[in-house]
C-alpha cells in the first residue's frame, strides 16, 4: 500500500497516528538543523519535518537528494506544528519523518509549480501535464468535474435520458466547416465529426425518447480565435411536447441548480426576458451585459434637422449617459474618441456633451444645438446634472454595435462589471433568416430547423427578414452560454425553409433526406437547447478564457504542442484509406 | 402547455380529474359503439374511451382519420376502467375523450411497433427512429443511461474526477489502425481519433490528477466483425499510488455497486482471481465462463505410449467430462465431432468415453486402452459412473481452444449459462508479450506501457515471453467486460520495454516522445483499467448484441445506413483539404 492518507487530511485529532503519505515535493527549507518538506498532492500540502542530528543518516541523504517536483513516499508520526498555518487546512500538524523513499526523481521543470508563474502560455501548453500540478489549473478541471456531475443530477432528476449519439456522422457543408474521416472500408467516401448532435436529436424524439441530453464533443474546423477551439464541448439538450416557455423553464432551473449547487449561490428571480430587437435597441448587441445600465437612447428624431450634418446625413445616432461623468478630462474623451475609431468599431468620431452640475451644458457640437435642445435629449436619455453623454452617428447597425463597445469598455474601466456578480437573462424573438450579402441569400440565424413563429409564416412571401423565430440565448453577463429553439416539425414546413435558404430539393434530399423521412412516420412538437459547457465553466470560474477549463486545449493554429499533433501519417496509411496530399490544380 | 401528466403515471386517485396527454397512437379498436386508442409515450401507455354515440361528432371524425403512429393530444376526464387490465400500471382507468387534436400524421411504419415484430436488421437499423419507439430498444437505451449515471456516482464517490481528453489527437500505428482527420490548417498532417485516451490518462495521473476516470467514445478503423462497432464506448480509469490489490479493489466495488444498484443483485463475496496460465489450462480461454464447471484436464500424460500415434504424435491431449453424459447416442456424439472439424476450431476428430452406469467403459479406441487406463484417466478427471469424457489432442494452444469452444457448446445445450446468473472473476498475471509469427517479434500482450513483474524484469535478457505483467481482466459469463494494468512510470524501463517491442529509438521518440519527457519530472506510480461500456450494459439487459445498447449502431460495413454514412464529399471540401482521392501505384 502506498499511502494511508492524503496529502490534503490530516488534522489535530490525527496526532499521534503512524501515517503514510506520498506526493510531490513542492519546496524544502534548511533552518537550524531542522529540514521541512512541503509534500504536494491533489488534495493539499502537507508539511513533513526532520531533524537533522535526531534522524536517521539515511534518511538524511535521502532528503539532500530530493529536489522540487520529486515524488516521495513518506511514514511518520503525526505531530503539533509549532508555528501553526492557518492558511492550510493541515496547517495544524506535520509528519514527523520516519522513512522516506524517493518514487521518481524529476529534472528542474521548466516553469515553477507554484500559483503565479506559468512560464507563459508557449510553455504552459508544451508541458501541460506540470501546467495541471497549478493550483489554478488544477481547480479548473476540478470545477468542471463537479459541474458536469450537477449537470447530470439535475437533468437525471427531471426524466432526461443521457444518450450518445454518434462521432462519425455526414459531411453537411451548411453552417462551419466540418472535419471529415476517410473510410478505408468504403474508399473514396467519408465521415464527418458532428458540428452538433442536431438531427439526431431531433431523431432521438421522433423515436419517442421524449427528454434527452448529453455532454458531448463538438468539432469546427473554423478559423480559430483566441477563445475557440476545434472541439468543444455542449450540453445537449432536446425536450418532446414542450413550448419555449416549458424549456426556459427547466433551464433556468438547470442554471440556477447549478448557482446554488456549485457557488452557493441563490437566484431568486425569474430571468428576465427580452426580445432580441430590444437587446439591439438598448444594448446594441444580442447578448447583453445587464450588470450594469448606461443603456442606449435612440436620438435620432431629436438632433436632426438643426443644420450638423454628419447627423443629418446618418441613418441612425444614440447616446449613452454616463453617470457623474461631466469631469471627464480632454483627455479622458479624447481616449474615448480614439477607441471608437479602431477599426473593429470604425466610427469617425464621438460627440459628447456633459451636463455640468451647475445645470449648463457643454458640448463639442455647441453651434448647432443650444441648451434647450440638450435639455430635451437629455430628459429622453434620463440624463440630470454632473452626467456625460456620449454619441455616435452612422449606419444603425454599425453604430449600435459601436455604442454597445463603448458600454462596455466604460463598464470595465468603472468597475460595473465585478466577476462575483452574475446577471442572467432570456433573449428571445430572433429573426429567423438573416441575409448574407456575400451570397445573395438568406441564411438561417439559428440553423435551418428553428420553427417560425406561427403567425409569421405568411411573412415567407412578403418579408421574410421579418420572421421571427422560436428561438432564445441564454446570456450571462455579456456571454452567450447557449441557445436553442422550438424545432420543424412538420415535413411541408421544413421543405419551405430549405428553399427559402436556397437548398435545391436534391440537396435538401441528399443532405437532410433522412431527417424529412422521418418526419412522415409521426413527429413530435419538440425543441431544444445547447449550452457552451467550456464557456459555462469559464464563467463559473470567474475567467475569460476558456483554454484553463479545458485538461488539454489546443492552440490558435488547432495544434497540441504537447503531443505534437496533427502530424504527419505515414505512406501506407495513406495507401490504404486511397488518398493522395496535394491539391487538384 | 402540451401535457399535463405523461403516458404512464395516471393511477386511480387520478379518477375524476381533467388532464391533457400527448403521445403516438399505438392501437386503435372499435367495438360496439365504443372506441379505444391505446396512447403510448417513453413512460408508458393510456387507454382513451370515446363512446360513439355520446361524443361529438368532430371528435369521431378526427378519430376515424387517426391511424397508427399519429401523434395525438387528447383532453379529458381520467375515469375508472370497466375491464381493468393488471398488465400495465395505468390500467385501472382511461381518458374520456372530450377534445382531441392530431399533431402529427403517419404513413404506415415499414413494420409495426411493437415489442416482437422489427422488420429485419436492414429495416431496423435505416428506420432506426422507429425501431427506438419499440420497447425493448427504448428500455436498453434507458438501462444504458441508469448504468451511466450510477458509474459516476460511484466513481465521483471515490473521488475520481471526470476529465475529457481531446478526441483530435495524434496516430500511433501500433496496435488497430487509427482513424485520420485531415487539417486543413496544417496540410498534408492529419490527426488522428483516439483508440483510447491511454497515454492522456497517464500524463494526467503526471499532472497529479490522482484519480480520472471518463465515459469516453474510442475508435478503431477495423474490420468488423458481428459485435464489433468502429466508435464504441469505455469506462476509462486511471489512479495513482496504487498497486494492483488496489485497483481490483475499486472496480471491484463499482462492478457490485452497479449489480445492485441497476439489477438489484447483491454479490456477498470477493471476486476469485485466476491466473491467465490457470485459465487457459482450465479452461482453455483467457475469459472463462465459470457459472458452470466442466473444466479440462490435461491427460497428455496418461494417455501417450499406447501404440495410439493421434495420441503419441500431439503435443497436448485434454478432456472435459461430460455429468450424465454416458447415454449420448452415437448421433449426439457424431454431432459434437461435426462441431469440433468445423474451420474455427480445426479438431482432426473427438475421442470419446463412455463410463457407464455399470461401471464398464466403451470409447470410440478400445483397442489401444483398457478399462484400467481408463479408470486412471476418469479418476484423474474427476468422472464417475455414468459421465462422458471428451478428448481432443493436438498443439497445445489450438487443442485448449477446441475443448474450450466444446465446453461453451455444451454449457449452452445443457442450460448451465443462465442469463440471470452472473459470476464476475478477476484473470490476472497474463503475460506481458506475445510472439507474433508474422512479423517475428513480440508485441504487447496489454499495450507497450503495461508494467512487468518486478521479479520478472531480467527475463527480458533471457526469456521475454515467461514475463508476467502486472495486468488483469475482468470477466463475466465467460465476456471480458474489461482490462487494465500497473503502468511504467520510469523512462529507462519504458526504453526497455520499447525496445523489445521492437520500435527503433527514433520511433519511440516520435510516437510516444512526450509521455516519455513527461516521465522526467516525477512520475508517481499509477495504474489503471478500461471497461466495455457498450458490453457492459448489453451484459446487464441480458442480450449478446450491442448494438441494441447503442442509440445509432453502424453495420458490418461500418456504415450508418439511416444517415447514409459515410458519403462523397464535395471537391471543393477535398481542395481546401489539400487532398486527392486514388492510390499511389
Amino acid at each position: 500500500m502506498y499511502r494511508t492518507h492524503n496529502c490534503g487530511e490530516l488534522r489535530k485529532e490525527h496526532i499521534g497516528e503512524k501515517v503514510t503519505l506520498c506526493g510531490w515535493v513542492q519546496l524544502k527549507r534548511d533552518k537550524g538543523g531542522m529540514i521541512w518538506l512541503d509534500l504536494r498532492d491533489r488534495y493539499g500540502i502537507t508539511q513533513l519535518a526532520a531533524e537533522e542530528t535526531n534522524t536517521d543518516r539515511g534518511i538524511i541523504s535521502k532528503i539532500d537528494k530530493t529536489g522540487r517536483e520529486f515524488v516521495i513516499k513518506v511514514s511518520g508520526e503525526v505531530i503539533e506544528r509549532f508555528s501553526k498555518n492557518d492558511k492550510i487546512p493541515t496547517g495544524d500538524i506535520e509528519i514527523k519523518i520516519e522513512s522516506l523513499e524517493i518514487l521518481s526523481e524529476s529534472e528542474i521543470p521548466p516553469f515553477t509549480i507554484i500559483d503565479n508563474t506559468d512560464g507563459g502560455d508557449e510553455l504552459r501548453m508544451k508541458y501541460r501535464y506540470l501546467d495541471i500540478r497549478r493550483t489554478p489549473v488544477k481547480n479548473a478541471l476540478l470545477l468542471r468535474h463537479r459541474m458536469a456531475q450537477e449537470v447530470r443530477k439535475y437533468l437525471d432528476s427531471q426524466s432526461f435520458i443521457e444518450i450518445e449519439t454518434p462521432y462519425l456522422i455526414k459531411s453537411t457543408p451548411e453552417g462551419a466547416r466540418d472535419f471529415v474521416v476517410p473510410s478505408r472500408m468504403n474508399p473514396g467516401e467519408f465521415y464527418a465529426l458532428p458540428q452538433s448532435p442536431q438531427t439526431f436529436k431531433q431523431l432521438l424524439m421522433i423515436a419517442g425518447m421524449d427528454r434527452y441530453f448529453q455532454i458531448v464533443k463538438c468539432f469546427r474546423d473554423e478559423d480559430l480565435r483566441a477563445d475557440r477551439q476545434p472541439e468543444f464541448t455542449q450540453i445537449d439538450c432536446e425536450m418532446s411536447f414542450v413550448e419555449q416557455n416549458d424549456i426556459l423553464k427547466i433551464f433556468e432551473g438547470l442554471t440556477k441548480y447549478l448557482f446554488k449547487s456549485v457557488k452557493d449561490i441563490d437566484i431568486n428571480y425569474y430571468f428576465p426576458r427580452m426580445t432580441y430587437s430590444e437587446a439591439m435597441e438598448k444594448y446594441g448587441n444580442d447578448k447583453p451585459d445587464i450588470r450594469f445600465g448606461m443603456t442606449i437612447t435612440n436620438i435620432t428624431e431629436n438632433v436632426q434637422g438643426k443644420e450638423f450634418v454628419v447627423f443629418d446625413s446618418a441613418e441612425y445616432i444614440g447616446g449613452i449617459c454616463l453617470g457623474n461623468g461631466s469631469e471627464y478630462t480632454r483627455k479622458q474623451i479624447d481616449d474615448l474618441t480614439e477607441f471608437v475609431k479602431i477599426p473593429q468599431i470604425g466610427a469617425k468620431g464621438l460627440v459628447y456633451c456633459k451636463y455640468n452640475t451647475d445645470g449648463s451644458f457643454k458640448s463639442s457640437v455647441d453651434k448647432f444645438y443650444t441648451a434647450d435642445d440638450w435639455k430635451t435629449i437629455a430628459a429622453k436619455m434620463g440624463a440630470t446634472q454632473g452626467d456625460l453623454i456620449l454619441i455616435l452617428a452612422g449606419e444603425k447597425e454599425r453604430t449600435l454595435h459601436g455604442l454597445s463597445e463603448l458600454r462596455l469598455k466604460l463598464g470595465n474601466e468603472l468597475g460595473l462589471r465585478p466577476r462575483d456578480t452574475y446577471a442572467p437573462l432570456w433573449v428571445i424573438e430572433f429573426p429567423l433568416l438573416e441575409w448574407d450579402k456575400e451570397s445573395s441569400r438568406y441564411h438561417a440565424k439559428h440553423h435551418p430547423f428553428t420553427s417560425p413563429f406561427d403567425e409569421d409564416i405568411p411573412l415567407f412571401d412578403s418579408d421574410p427578414a421579418k420572421i421571427r423565430a422560436k428561438a432564445y440565448d441564454l446570456v450571462i453577463n455579456g456571454i452567450e452560454i447557449g441557445g436553442g429553439s422550438i424545432r420543424i416539425f412538420n415535413r411541408s414546413l421544413q421543405e419551405k425553409m430549405f428553399k427559402n435558404l436556397g437548398f435545391s430539393k436534391e440537396d435538401a434530399e441528399a443532405q437532410f433526406g433522412f431527417l424529412m423521412n422521418a418526419f412522415k412516420f409521426g413527429a413530435p412538437p419538440h425543441g431544444g437547447i445547447a449550452l457552451g459547457f467550456d464557456r459555462l465553466c469559464a464563467l463559473f470560474g470567474g475567467s475569460d478564457s476558456i483554454r484553463d477549463y479545458i485538461a488539454f486545449p489546443k492552440n490558435n493554429s488547432g495544434r497540441d504542442v504537447m503531443i505534437d499533433s496533427p502530424s504527419t501519417i505515414s505512406q501506407a496509411q495513406l495507401n490504404e484509406l486511397g488518398i493522395i496530399l496535394g491539391e487538384v490544380k
